[in-house]
């Protein structure tokens, strides 16, 4: 989009959105509500807020409360759950009745139910059949991987939409039947409405202080929102009043980027990991990794991408004395002097895996992740973390006292963010990957 | 507990829990929703379900609404977030004005704030002072992680308590603060309400036809939950009657253990690896491990747990050729002849990994996790695993499409089962790892 439609710079009228998750596996901590991180965070690249997510049971006398009261308060309803074809699915029935409609069957629906088990080559059991009633005024969204379709209904000015509960399901359906829809009555804008400039190894506070003087030329008619998690923080730039174009914003967000230098990590949402990834593979190198205290964590996160066997050579989990020395070649001595824990090992280490697996770059890392572990000196939290490049060799020592699981993530973000570094300085200059505004469309 | 008292016997009256989760990077799916996830357990392990959770944002507004209405409908409402320092953290002022109470300033709290900036060696800035204030007919739950305390009320029968938001400080205040207050007032069961039988490998309907006659002899006096999550099923046994005892429960599930055999996992929630590793332990073996496919996160579910490598001798993480070549000992003809993803390869590489680093088992897993690999006989999403004991060494084809982290989880899965069930096996039976509702008092 390069901003000559003018409906884009329209704001989104402000309308209450709320979701309704059903279930009581969510009500007792036996799964996580990801409809709620999913759709929220859907909702709000379009420009939108949910006002509130209600999570309730499964039973037909709560359901029919809620309705009740959130169809007074809301412009949108979003369900998800409780569509299957067993007899305790019964929010198609109760919704039905609280907005006066009647429920029809639909042969349609029936037929690509059918169509479906077909082509599993299972048998269609008779409950299945409940799935293929909708709302007499009402639309059908099709459902690709399951037999429960959504429904889609607007009355009285407001929409309700359902949707089935298994992610796999809800979705595509989300991203490609809802969200347009929504965006087409006007109910939320038609794409992105934010840059977020992702950054790693600088704080919130100092992140705002730096990059205030450009945001300050831009008064009200920018809108900055910050988000830290986990050894990165989030900076969204967006203009709710439509003032600023896209392509505006975006130059803004170039500039940002280069002011922060290294400190910028990419565009978007990409992971550490991805942008290593694209680094190494931009300049064909290759790397391999050694882990004591991390245990296979940051071999995960290289794995976890697509065509990672293209870069990533292997590594090494040595644990053991044993491991270091055998797999990796860490003289014995150097261990009994210096400890299986120090600057000494990690770098032992790297260049071991290095070596043995022929990679470019190398990680290593040793720590104490405790609690059962550590010395007077190194107590538990101490890492040490290795770089093997292919000019030269460093080690860094880091101390993150917490709990094991803690201290394993933080050091995994560390050693990446280090990696990353490494690969933009001899890129010479920052690479600004990641998505952009502009490339959405 | 031996069920001498009979408190524990009695059933809890029905009361109405609602959860409160403020936060709009709640809303906005930057967060995921743990509160709901932890203290939707926690109170489900003491015989309470939550009725219901809702989620808004920070805004003075919403909060009064809401609270407004779930105070009409609810006998317990638990907060949490809100309670910061900033000038946005409103909720304690209006959830004051709804209950029509005061708030007062507590020295005792403003010397706790102080005393721990003290101890942190940080300046306190007087902002802090915000939450020094309480309700003037209401309690205060010290909270030793941070600032801000909880607080409680008791009001018309009813009960109000606002946890803080940060789960390191929440957490242990909700267990060993509310949870104690809320058992004192009969309001939840004062210990554990089930016993948890965690099975693997087989269905959940297949599970509940083989313990059916078990169940049968109870009739209505046991109530059996059963709950489905990767490759494990949950089958929670209670009375909520009280008409059967902690005891009697104990030991129905120990039949159920017993006839199940090797598909019995624990009792309780201990992960795969955590079972794998205290058969280990408990059998004075090591283990080691070989991934591609998988890359790491086999190693990292052992490496999570405290005191791995006391058992654990470490890994390769051999993706490429070379890796499995140098490093295991993997013959280059055997890979050219059988290639990188066969049964010939997996077995090669643990039996590789086990000689190298000298464990007693070892297990090696090769695939195409996809989406960008497999060949025409061998598609993304086949996997080969092999299992390396002492008395024998074994492979296992599987075949799982989807994407790429779906097939890396089920991988490990599986691997780990069927270390589990080699272990059980040379151990001469079950173990009965895991808690139990006896060792809980």
């Amino acid at each position: 989009m390069v901003s000559t439609d003018p409906s884009t710079l329209q704001p989104v009228p402000a309308r209450r959105f709320e979701l309704l998750t059903l279930g009581d596996e969510l009500l007792l901590g036996l799964t996580a509500n990801g409809h709620l991180t999913f759709i929220g965070a859907q909702l709000g690249m379009r420009g939108v807020q949910l006002a509130r997510n209600v999570t309730i049971t499964d039973e037909a006398a709560a359901i029919a409360r809620q309705i009740r009261e959130s169809w007074v308060q809301a412009d949108v309803i979003l369900t998800t759950g409780g569509l299957g074809p067993t007899c305790d699915d019964r929010t198609r029935e109760v919704i039905a009745e609280v907005l006066g409609q009647k429920l029809v069957f639909d042969p349609e629906i029936e037929a690509a139910i059918a169509e479906r088990f077909n082509r599993l080559g299972r048998k269609m059991t008779p409950n299945n059949l409940k799935q293929a009633y909708r709302f007499e005024r009402g639309e059908v969204l099709p459902n690709a991987n399951g037999t429960a379709p959504g429904l889609w209904v607007e009355q009285d000015g407001k929409i309700l939409c359902m949707l089935p509960g298994p992610p796999n399901e809800l979705q595509p359906m989300f991203v490609e039947q809802v969200l347009p829809r929504l965006a087409e009555r006007g109910f939320l804008l038609v794409h992105e409405a934010y840059v977020q400039i992702r950054t790693s190894g600088i704080g919130e506070s100092a992140l705002e202080t730096k990059l205030q003087p450009i945001f300050d030329r831009f008064g009200s008619a920018l809108n900055i929102a910050f988000c830290a998690h986990q050894g990165q923080v989030d900076c969204r730039l967006s203009s709710p009043t439509g003032e600023l174009s896209d392509v505006k914003i975006e130059g803004i967000a170039a500039e940002c980027a280069a002011l922060l230098g290294e400190d910028f990590m990419c565009f978007g949402d990409d992971s550490m990991a991805k942008v290593c990834a694209d680094l190494l593979r931009a300049q064909e190198k290759t790397l391999a990794v050694a882990e004591s205290g991390t245990g296979g964590m940051l071999a995960s996160a290289f794995t976890d991408l697509c065509g990672a066997a293209k870069f990533f050579q292997g590594g090494v989990i040595c644990s053991s004395n044993e491991a270091k020395m055998t797999l990796l070649d860490c003289p014995e001595c150097l261990i009994s002097q210096h400890g299986a824990v120090s600057a000494e090992c990690a770098v032992a280490l790297a260049t071991g895996v290095s070596e043995t697996l022929g990679a470019d770059y190398a990680i290593a890392i040793t720590a104490f992740s405790g609690p059962c572990s550590g010395t007077k000196e190194n107590p538990v939290g101490t890492i040490f973390v290795a770089l093997h490049a292919p000019h030269g060799v460093w080690s860094k020592k880091l101390s993150y006292p917490g709990p094991r699981k803690t201290i394993k993530t933080r050091t995994v973000n560390i050693a990446l963010d280090w990696l990353r570094r490494e690969l933009v300085r001899t890129q010479g200059g920052n690479a600004l990957p990641g998505r952009r505004l502009t490339a959405m469309q």
